[in-house]
């Protein structure tokens, strides 16, 4: 089957799993985490497999880790199918009602997007995780992983699929996609693929987003700002500055670049320079920074670095005003923080700083969905439209528009005969035929 | 200035546009208004010699139509600049509000998308439309208008740029392009410029859609259909499919295609042959069709083609599946109708048909956002994220996430110390410091 063939058989499935009730889509669930659990074996088997190629190959330690696909993996994803089974149908949610005319109604209803590509490096368990999330959403999807795990995917995907379909999903309404010329032919797809999620690394999504015209949810760099303004607290500044650069050092909400108050350097950048050196942090500086402390020298090439390890680079900005405009110019959209007393200078900065996430006196780290709430995570976009910044479930939906008449017709309207009312009004579920 | 420039420049003031408070982007909205009314004269000199030109050039009536701008002209954009202020600042919405833990809260807030490429032929009042849109939502502007309205769109863009700025708009947050090569740079600037608006003839949308990697809000083609069930009634099915065809043919909501059930060929037919024989309207039907009535033979091409004008292509189809299966295969995902008596063929349609617009027993042409009561219109959308069906200014919003803290590091809740308490809470603006 070519990969066109697999993306129009997964599109007539959808069109099915997409008007299917929240019940059922949830059955399809337990099914799915049924059939992980009862192909447990097989799955360890596969994995194991992929483990020995992947240790004769010479993968690193920490990519055979990510790679590795046991018990507690197992637990985790199928903990997260039980959680998604717990979460409300985002389908079929009446966004809007309006009476245009008597026996003219108009509904703005939640919806699936249609067709997701879902490409990811390494970790097998980030299949079973999007496979949950786009059938408990209603959508369909063609998945492809990263080929060192090809045989756990393999395992996880035909479980997933046999599972899900025996328990009442429309078969077909997933693919699985093996080879990096799939992939190729994948990306052309744009007129059956409605949305691509790429997992993986800055250079992996960068080439994804350059090489479709298919709308890409996520995010490439995470060049992370911390801004000390001139009263920011001695202790919280440190605080904060530390637990956003080390908590978790290889992630996209990792802190990059800090931004000192000039004001403010000779009194916080001593105890940060102590913080960090303990923390195995290496610091560059700007000239002013190095004029207060002993560090090595940033370069321009700094500011544009997302380091995603224990180097930080720390530059002395004059006010505000310098501050945001250095983090719209160098920063990658996607989690900026203050630290400060004042509101007013909380505000001005949230305001100013055209990225998806603004702290104020928090912890980049935060950014993220779990942490936020959402129940579960798509993925972090730094996207100007649809969704930006941590994306749960609602990112995986759009809506139709449904229009309930007895016959109107526009030329009453046109003519002058007729004239609309426009009235918001509320609605149940069996106004919209839903 | 190179239009990089020009974009960086809109940037800028973007992000002091974006902060503004909707009382500062009403006053903006007056200045503008006042300042088209008081260069009426210059807007009217310069669009008599854009239209000596054209006439000269012989371009045709309906063109030289659209080009004109007269006092009626003039009038219509300034009531439309009049709604726009009477509407509600679409930014600084709070759209979601959490308490994560005491002294932690998350709001999502509505922003600006940033900056927006407009591209449009011909009709100069849409430059005026798309500028108030664009300063009542703050976002930024790049415009390039029809070369046959360079004058006309001249003398409006400065007119615009003045008025806004002098009554408080920042200086620079919209420039005009002038020639066809700085469109080709425009669709290059993926970096700057966050959403393009294109407006005019299928080709030139698709042309746009095909070349840039910005996001593309709009429609090429709109293929719409009309199915006629087995139970349709006759009077409403001829009056819904006349209007839908014939009640203004050369838009994107006009009906195409014309499905009619086996069942109901023999009673239906005949009458809709009448009435739109009386309309003038040319119709091209299948096998089936032609047993029914005398037309000329419609070929697997008519299924795919937008007229814009009077032709219809009609087929019988063997029930409801083949209806739906027949519009997710040729349309256009744009705007698909009904006629039946019964709800569940009803619901079933609009579930099934992945169409932005599914109408029951009303007319194709009702899919436009006056008619929807948006307030305003920024196009309509056959886009699968972010905004579907015809758009309001909400389509030229996203959302920001703002956290306000109170010194909390991550650490402390993957440690165990803490855990998130994830209450949805109400809240006033001041408490996301709006």
């Amino acid at each position: 089957m070519s990969v066109r063939e697999k993306a129009l058989m997964v599109k007539d499935a959808q069109i099915l799993l997409g008007a299917a009730k929240g019940s059922a889509k949830n059955d399809a669930l337990v099914g799915m985490k049924q059939a992980l659990r009862k192909g447990a074996k097989t799955i360890f088997e596969a994995n194991r497999a992929d483990l020995d190629a992947a240790t004769q190959d010479n993968l690193s330690a920490p990519l055979l880790k990510r790679l590795k696909f046991d018990e507690t993996k197992l637990d985790q994803v199928i903990a997260g199918i039980d959680a998604l089974i717990g979460l409300p149908d985002p389908a079929g949610k009446i966004l809007e009602a309006r009476k245009l005319d008597e026996g003219l109604n108009l509904y703005r209803v939640s919806c699936p997007i249609g067709v997701i590509g879902m490409i990811f490096e390494s970790r097998p368990d980030a299949l079973v995780q999007i496979a949950s999330l786009a059938l408990k959403s209603g959508n369909g999807l063609l998945l492809k992983g990263g080929s060192e795990a090809l045989r756990t995917n393999r395992a996880l995907a035909s479980l997933i699929a046999e599972g899900s379909v025996a328990s009442g999903a429309p078969k077909g309404w997933m693919a699985l996609l093996e080879s990096r010329e799939e992939v190729g032919e994948l990306l052309e797809l744009d007129d059956l693929v409605d949305l691509l999620i790429p997992r993986g690394s800055n250079d992996f999504v960068r080439h994804i987003m350059k090489n479709s015209s298919i709308p890409v949810l996520g995010h490439a760099d995470g060049i992370c700002h911390l801004y000390l303004a001139e009263d920011a607290d001695e202790v919280m500044s440190v605080s904060i500055a530390v637990d956003s650069k080390t908590q978790y050092m290889a992630v996209c909400n990792a802190l990059e670049t800090l931004l000192v108050d000039e004001a403010a350097a000779s009194r916080l950048l001593p105890p940060l320079q102590k913080a960090f050196q303990a923390a195995g942090v290496e610091l560059r500086g700007c000239d002013t920074t190095r004029s207060v402390i002993d560090v090595a020298a940033a370069t321009e090439e700094d500011w544009r670095t997302e380091y995603l390890g224990p180097i930080l680079s720390i530059r002395v900005v004059k006010d505000i005003h310098e501050a945001v405009a250095h983090i719209n110019r160098y920063g990658s959209g996607h989690t900026d923080a203050i630290v400060t007393n004042d509101p007013a200078k909380a505000s001005f900065f949230m305001a100013r700083v055209d990225s998806a996430d603004l702290f104020w006196n928090c912890s980049t780290r935060f950014s993220d969905g779990y942490r936020y709430g959402l129940g579960a995570e798509v993925g972090i976009s730094t996207n100007k439209i649809h969704a930006r910044g941590p994306v749960g479930l609602e990112g995986l939906m759009i809506y139709k528009w449904r229009m309930i008449g007895s016959g109107q017709i526009v030329d009453d309207y046109a003519s002058g005969r007729r004239s609309f009312l426009h009235q918001d009004i509320s609605a149940d579920p069996s106004d919209a035929l839903l």
